[in-house]
């Protein structure tokens, strides 16, 4: 990333927002001395290590766009945050991706051991949907469309554990355009779109305009995960805080290993104009949401 | 367990009731040559490899006491088998318990590898909620209360993941009574009194019903971990289908090595006991949920 290309306020925006999200996370996440505190350290350790928080970010954009009470918004938002730190912790893992740093930390079972982390792991996601399903002010059946929506996206079937098992499946094979597709819509796609449709049909945003929201959140989805590569190729272990270059030394299926580096680029570009398109009925209320997607692609080059 | 001492009745209703189950968790898990097929392949290989659904019959039975309806109930059953599943599958993972054989097949990790059988309990769970928050003739806010429920009691406060901690934790050490209590009250114990909850919970029992299937529910959730004990010191392989002698080897905290056979079967025993007696005003209606009870500590004597 070039520094100065991004406008300052875009940057302070971020980080603004990224406390007020850390700052919720601290509050719902369990005390790290509540019993039995080697789980709650391990579950702290690995959801409170930073991160960009671009998923409950998406989610609170997507549901202040339509006005929605910022009470139910975050902790969705968090519920969220905390099922993509579940994912990590299990894909970090000896018997998968095997990583040892994320977030510039040393990963859960590197800090904890490996049954800890396991377990860290379940718990975040058990956490998540007891979040989900917590006393909210909304009304009871869109809870359940959330917890619906939020269970499809990480589940076996084009959701976040489909799209890991053919990353692994695929992983030291050469992956061809559909498969490809296929990984990246469902291991990261999936769950950015339901963070921006969950944040939408919260705010109890009507049928177009959360088709509208969903064909957002398919393409910045997408998109990050294509920038995820680049940022795996072009950037330095400091800026993606876990270890660079890995992916091609694992022989990862990468958009960059498929269609090059200046293509991915542009693929990426393509598909946030697109994102953005879908967003011009809402004029500058949807400014956000077009800076957070323009974001992604400006961070890598 | 000395044949001829349970009326064939019973033996004959779990049979049949299992089958319905098993019917209804083969429809509900996704097809074994859906994609991707491997991990659907893990999760039906240790979901259908048999076990006595007690779990699911639990929440079918204290549901059938105040005539909930069967199509709100069965769903709702089998995603507490799949969460009792998934659970199995983490705990026999190498770097837990380190287990190559389950309801007399080999676990999940030995048959499909660790990477898959993380993902298969991992997409287990998340099915679980999908299934509950699925949509259902019941009160939105009845189902929520049902997924908060279930979360709570697999979570890590006092529910099934702290149970697991603190017995990795004791693992090796001589535990102590109320360490004990804890482990088997929150590991085994809260999912099983989750179930009978939910079942209440779902055929809308008014609140003192719930207390009453409530206190049930707690008692014959310790009572069954500790005929589990017994079992694996008293059983065969063929009885237990899993390795028995296990705990013993293992230094697990169980309820024998604390307080010896004898007293373990007494403190069963009056565990039973006092569970059915919670059962009193429901008069013969209630039989089912005594005959359950009464199988858990038959079954070993």
């Amino acid at each position: 990333m070039m520094p100065g290309t991004l406008p300052a306020s875009i940057e302070y925006y971020l980080d603004e927002q990224r406390a007020l999200i850390d700052r919720e996370l601290d509050r719902l996440l369990p005390p790290a001395d509540a019993h039995p505190a080697s789980i709650h350290r391990a579950m702290r350790h690995s959801v409170l290590a930073g991160g960009k928080r671009l998923r409950p970010l998406w989610c609170l954009e997507a549901g202040r766009l339509f006005e929605g009470d910022e009470s139910v918004l975050m902790p969705v938002a968090c519920a969220l945050e905390m099922i993509h730190t579940y994912s990590l912790i299990h894909d970090d893992l000896p018997a998968l991706d095997n990583d040892d740093w994320r977030r510039g930390q040393p990963t859960c079972h590197r800090a904890f051991g490996e049954a800890t982390a396991i377990l860290a792991g379940d718990a975040l996601l058990t956490l998540a949907f007891e979040l989900l399903a917590g006393p909210l002010p909304v009304p009871p059946h869109v809870q359940l469309a959330v917890i619906r929506s939020v269970a499809r996206a990480i589940g076996t079937r084009d959701g976040m554990i489909g799209g890991q098992v053919v990353d692994l499946e695929t992983t030291g094979k050469s992956a061809d355009a559909p498969a490809l597709h296929y990984i990246h819509s469902s291991k990261t796609g999936a769950l950015i779109c339901a963070a921006v449709c969950c944040g939408a049909l919260l705010a109890r945003a009507g049928d177009e305009d959360l088709a509208r929201l969903a064909a957002y959140g398919q393409r910045v989805g997408l998109a990050f995960q294509i920038a995820d590569d680049l940022l795996d190729v072009l950037g330095s272990r400091d800026a993606a805080g876990k270890t660079v270059g890995k992916d091609d030394e694992q022989h990862k299926a990468t958009y960059p290993a498929v269609y090059g580096i200046e293509e991915s680029q542009s693929i990426a570009c393509r598909l946030v104009a697109e994102a953005c398109q879908e967003l011009e009925p809402y004029g500058p209320r949807a400014d956000r949401l077009r800076q957070i997607a323009r974001f992604l692609i400006e961070r890598n080059h």
